[in-house]
């Protein structure tokens, strides 16, 4: 069993001789060999440029095995070609403009074809198989309707949603439209992807967990069902990850996605009662136990192992993206730990 | 039944003619009196000032009439009579130096005596209560030891509290000895809010959220257990506030606190179910909600009625704070909602 023979038979809740496990934002800044390919450049820049995306997406492989890459790129890719400026400022985070607040705001977005607009990911991921070689899988992604919806709203980051939630509530069909057309180009931007040669998507929802079960279910969900339809249409297994999830497990696994990637929030036997017989679970180690000297790395690794093996169909992972600072030795800590499968496996 | 009985009823689920009411930060930006009174000085300035701060505290009562003041002042004052530096920066938030990150650090902290250090909050307590009259009840404060902690670590606002876990998981007993110094102040600092005429405490843990279960269970409960044990001993109920807390409900319920303040996250019915027959329940419509127009403000308020409506001990509320910008027409259509009792009240 390779490591990408293993990761599709998890998404499709087969056995496999241990999880399966790769890390949110793996390939991202606190790798140092990361920082030296970044240097001097922009993020926009390197997830434009194919041979550096590709490079930066091969590095945590090289370095610690994980089962599958994840492409370099950035959620914020489809708005910025529907129309929208979108500027990535240090320390600030993500600056969108102008922000999309009306009807005429939506109504003026444009439609993009996936292979023009965003060619450079098609051949990013081109180079990543050609640099990995089959016996690994490479993930594709998209953010999920109500987190880009949200970006494109607030042109910002935000912690309160109030301008999204303003349209969502006072303005129901506005907001309704503006998920659709951000679907609408969705779809033909995962097609891409996997043409290119990604085998499994990941709908990034990281802001979904500001949402009720309620008006998650009601008003997000049909469109989220809709993408991960469309994904599925196109051979290859859905994710669909959840920031601060625990009261949204249900909602989730209706969406039709065959994995949910959860938070560290939610322990792990409990997601497996709830919905484990429905889908895959993918999750949860808190990304701020990397902090952590090595052995306690190790024991919380093996916890989440532990949690978990009882449900048919896991991938480890983080339970969020990991963060810039994170030490090096206990990163090895941690893929020693899991790629292992663990004490116990 | 006047709104201070009525208020403490509620917290001890008696019976009540309608559900006491209040809104977490309603004296604050929204309110123009509050800017005006603000205007040209600082957030910690205000603070201790017990003229002005007694002022903007009764500001939102003379406009709605909700059941209850919460007095004007900041979770952060114990960490600064602790001798920590703090000081709020415009757009900022807090900024709190030097950061405590060693156990030498903890053990220069100084343990203060509540009416010496912080005198002027027992006087802005003391000016409510002459403005106020004895027929609304008077809410006091503090953070909750994982919160104020977080900050005491971070040195400011943080998305993912990595410092203060890493020395949670790394430094346990260092980690520990914080949270204990955090509560042996908050305990004095409690007691002079009563003595000067709170009615209620409230304990805002607006970070805890970002913690398991288990992990809260373990590691920080403890600690609000201990607090809140001995604030009940000062003959007031206590209310434990939790952002983010839909995982949390259960360990919130064994705190001791006769009331669990909940976000709009959990579905009301869900909560009634989980702990209703242990603990009062307040909360917790979105403040996002009030930036829609009032007939949307009107309908979400009510369903919030709704939801409660067969919990025995319940107390109308926000799911957090009311934010900066929201406008004020909306605001008036909650509380003529709100303090009506609802249609179906």
């Amino acid at each position: 069993m390779n490591s990408r023979s293993r990761f599709l038979a998890a998404c499709r809740r087969e056995e496999t001789d241990r999880p399966p496990a790769w890390m949110m934002r793996q390939a991202g800044r606190y790798l140092p060999e990361y920082r030296e390919v970044r240097s001097g450049s922009s993020f926009l820049g390197m997830v434009h440029d194919p041979a550096r995306a590709s490079e930066v997406t091969l590095q945590p492989i090289r370095r610690y095995g994980m089962d599958a890459a994840v492409i370099f790129c950035d959620i914020l890719v489809p708005p910025a070609a529907m129309g929208q400026g979108v500027d990535f400022l240090e320390g600030q985070g993500p600056v969108l403009e102008p922000a999309v607040r009306t009807a005429a705001d939506i109504e003026g977005l444009v439609d993009f074809t996936a292979s023009e607009a965003t060619g450079f990911l098609g051949d990013s991921i081109r180079a990543v198989r050609e640099g990995l070689g089959d016996e690994r899988a490479i993930i594709g992604f998209c953010g999920a309707p109500f987190t880009v919806a949200s970006y494109m709203v607030e042109g910002r980051s935000s912690r309160n949603f109030e301008n999204t939630k303003r349209m969502m509530l006072g303005e129901p069909e506005t907001f309704d439209r503006l998920l659709t057309r951000v679907v609408d180009n969705s779809i033909g931007y995962l097609r891409m992807q996997v043409d290119a040669g990604a085998d499994v998507l990941q709908v990034f929802d990281s802001w979904g967990g500001a949402l009720s079960a309620e008006v998650y279910r009601e008003r997000i969900l049909p469109h989220v069902e809709r993408l991960v339809t469309e994904a599925r249409g196109f051979g290859v297994p859905v994710i669909l990850y959840v920031n601060g999830c625990h009261h949204l497990l249900e909602v989730m696994a209706d969406s039709g996605a065959e994995v949910l990637g959860i938070d560290w929030r939610i322990d792990p036997r409990e997601a497996i009662e709830r919905v484990g017989d429905r889908v895959a679970l993918q999750g949860n180690l808190d990304p701020c136990t990397l902090f952590a000297p090595p052995d306690v790395v190790r024991a919380e690794a093996q916890r989440v192992l532990d949690g978990f093996k009882d449900q048919r169909g896991y991938i480890f992972n983080l339970g969020s993206g990991i963060l810039p600072k994170t030490p090096l030795d206990s990163v090895q800590a941690l893929w020693d730990t899991v790629l292992d499968g663990g004490q116990g496996a």
